[in-house]
């Protein structure tokens, strides 16, 4: 991607092409042309356009042909494909929109307008390309399985909000006999009722010559609640200026001339769809986030969370001046449950531990399974005598009752052993911590290995020297 | 939060905040009232305001005051907090913004400018709000730590776009007695030299009365390159109309009045320190991404990714109608190495064991650990002959030549002990796929026990029946 947003435009006729080179060009875009299909799988390679423009026919296919072409580039999913149709050619318009076109522009272009639209869409798919990004990281193929998760057809809620109850309900009756969205009709002047109610997954809004109608829109993009709804804006009369004006406040599409409800219908859909998949990268990042903490065998906090936790329990130590205690737990002869109750026999026990320690530390601390029978567990705000009966509880709580096992026919009894450090606060600098906290951990791994030597199932407590 | 946006408004002067409160309930924002600093903690702890205009004094404090408040509540570190001063007091103005508040709105206030401001400043701190809670999975205290992320002062870029080079000649002089930010002046009719260059972190721009001015702004905020640039628009006369339409496309902040190189400097560091907050931020996210399906001991992949990756590998298959394997592999009696050397002699045959592999597996597939001693491989576009070579040469890296420790006198033999699943390509629906996976991961382990029972240091092979 160039440093400018690089924009392809195809057109068999070259005159058409240079025209808008231009145009774009003089708004300092990077401009790629092409003339037709063939060839056009590779040049999508190598020039990863952020937009293509394209004439509704090409000496050799359609615009549909260009967006299958994108479509089937993976890196490329989400780069909008414009189709460019003559003017007032509304059958034209409506094809495009049906074949999955983004958006269609009229040819002879007005400028103002064009750019605007420019500008819409690559913001668009920066907005999308950044939460790819950080969905990148993800394993092999993420992007690829990524235009799968257009999700199906759930009923989307859909307002309706215009100048005049008269128009709104004229609306609302024009879509409802196309669509099944939850449709609602609201004015203008009662913005309240749309923000109160269930929020909606996109608002169809009358963009008028006023400057509270784009005020409006202003408004609805500041919003947490509403920045993710999808906008599309009709504009009942043809007007680049203020089409330009409502894209450039966050219109995410605008439907210009006489309300025409197929074309709304067309426009939500996909905007609806597009909406859908980008909550979607939003509540996977999200999810890969919560997962990434988190052991999935136990359902414990896993290693990476510990670590940053005992820190954080440092520092806060540091803060308040009070204690805080560090524990390392190992099932005792765990080697002999795996070979004889086999892996799912062993993960069992790992599991069952789990709960039972996690249910007796309750929210005293945080408990994390950090290697194969190992745990640890961290609190803040203690003493050493109160950390000392938490750990003793945690070993009796293992001990007290034998394991249940479906391979075996008697309950098993199963031990722990754990070594423990109560460390008092530290005012050492940030830098010194990791290093402290290093040394910490070692004790308590000194505490454990002297629980294990005198003969397991026991606590053995090492005082912090550091 | 609730839904429309809380705003707390205070003042001692209850006619101020009752006038205050009609405008932004008209607005359709929840407003909640305070009068002075006493109790002021618990009031935001109750109401989780979105953001605060408070008055520049209030009977037992100032706004700076306040702003500390705000900033001592862990949840509340982004609310932006910004001060009423009266009209044409600059001293009280720069007064405010030295104090650290985010903004100063002049009294009596402009509807049009006092609604922009709040909406561009709600607009932020939802921007702010949705990268913490992607971040807030984090361990505790995410939020508390983020106010020590405002990073050192680095050398940040600004660049001056002005419509005159006299303007931006005169802009970059002034600035740069005050400031040892790295400043570049052009003309808005060369925005290329901009966007080619070392973007800017910030653009000091003059907001002209023509359409284009506002159109570049919106240009900025679309590209993906400049849409996290703090943007600082300088409007040389007051103008409530332009000053609203540029923070409705964008702006982050804006100075009316005749060029003040003061102010603008506070604006600047402010928005470079938010900037460079939110940068930070992000960073923080996306590197735990990557740490998530990473094994930290060896840097190999983890368990996690292994899951997910053998996943993308069956599908492919069924895609692409080729082969498939997947390989468990085990370090023989590594108990005993660990028990010999200790944990840090364990570790460090792991991570060599780790790399050895990896260099031996090449590009041909991925390798994961997966557990203490435990690894997983899995290979597309395969067949049963190319797995099971590749299976030997990855037994053979680890026996070929003993690991060097530092606690060893002689480099100790290391062996591992392999079990392989040759799967063919399933066109099994991807809800059965999962079981599946089990069923070809449990022959895998199969085939491992077999190879350990055999005598370990080789290979066995299981051929899928699936």
């Amino acid at each position: 991607m160039s440093v400018q947003g690089t924009i392809l435009v195809l057109d068999g006729t070259s005159t058409n092409r240079i025209m808008l080179k231009v145009q774009l060009t003089a708004a300092w875009y990077h401009v790629v042309q092409g003339e037709k299909l063939q060839g056009l799988a590779g040049l999508l390679r190598r020039t990863k356009p952020d937009l293509v423009l394209t004439s509704q026919t090409l000496p050799d296919g359609s615009a549909a042909d260009v967006k299958k072409l994108v479509l089937a580039n993976p890196d490329l999913v989400d780069v909008p494909v414009v189709a460019i149709a003559p003017q007032n050619d509304k059958a034209a318009r409506l094809k495009a929109l049906s074949d999955g076109l983004d958006d269609v522009l009229a040819h002879p272009f007005k400028d103002t307008f064009l750019l605007a639209r420019v500008r819409s869409l690559l913001r668009a798919r920066a907005e999308t390309q950044e939460l790819q990004v950080e969905n990148s990281s993800h394993p092999i193929g993420f992007a690829e399985s990524s235009a799968a998760f257009i999700s199906p057809a759930k009923t989307a809620r859909v307002a309706i909000l215009t100048q005049t109850p008269r128009t709104s309900a004229l609306w609302q009756n024009a879509l409802s006999k196309r669509t099944r969205y939850s449709l609602s009709a609201h004015t203008t002047s009662n913005l309240q009722a749309v923000l109160s109610g269930p929020l909606p997954d996109a608002i169809v809004f009358e963009v008028s010559a006023g400057p509270s109608g784009l005020k409006l829109l202003a408004d609805l993009k500041s919003r947490s609640t509403t920045r993710h709804t999808v906008l599309v804006g009709v504009l009942e009369e043809e007007n680049a200026h203020l089409a330009s004006d409502a894209l450039d406040r966050g219109a995410d599409v605008i439907c210009m001339g006489p309300f025409c409800a197929d074309e709304t219908v067309l426009r939500l859909e996909s905007q609806i769809a597009r909406k859908a998949r980008l909550d979607q990268m939003r509540a996977s990042l999200k999810q890969g986030l919560v997962e990434s903490w988190v052991d999935p065998l136990t359902g414990l906090h896993n290693r990476r969370y510990a670590m940053r936790a005992i820190d954080q329990i440092a520092r806060k130590a540091a803060r308040s001046g009070k204690g805080f205690a560090i524990m390392l737990a190992d099932l005792d002869h765990f080697k002999a449950i795996n070979d004889r109750f086999g892996h799912t026999g062993g993960d069992m026990v790992l599991a069952e531990a789990a709960t039972r320690m996690e249910q007796t530390l309750g929210s005293a601390g945080f408990i994390a399974r950090i290697g194969g029978e190992e745990f640890m567990i961290g609190l803040s705000d203690t003493t050493q005598a109160k950390a000392l009966d938490l750990a003793g509880n945690l070993c009796a709580c293992i001990r007290e009752k034998p394991f249940d096992l479906p391979d075996s026919a008697a309950p098993i009894p199963v031990t722990i052993s754990i070594g423990l450090i109560a460390a008092q606060p530290n005012v050492s600098t940030y830098s010194h911590q990791s290093q402290r906290l290093d040394g910490l951990i070692k004790s308590a791994d000194t505490a454990l290995y002297a629980a294990k030597s005198a003969g397991r199932n026991q606590v053995r407590l090492l005082p912090s020297a550091a």
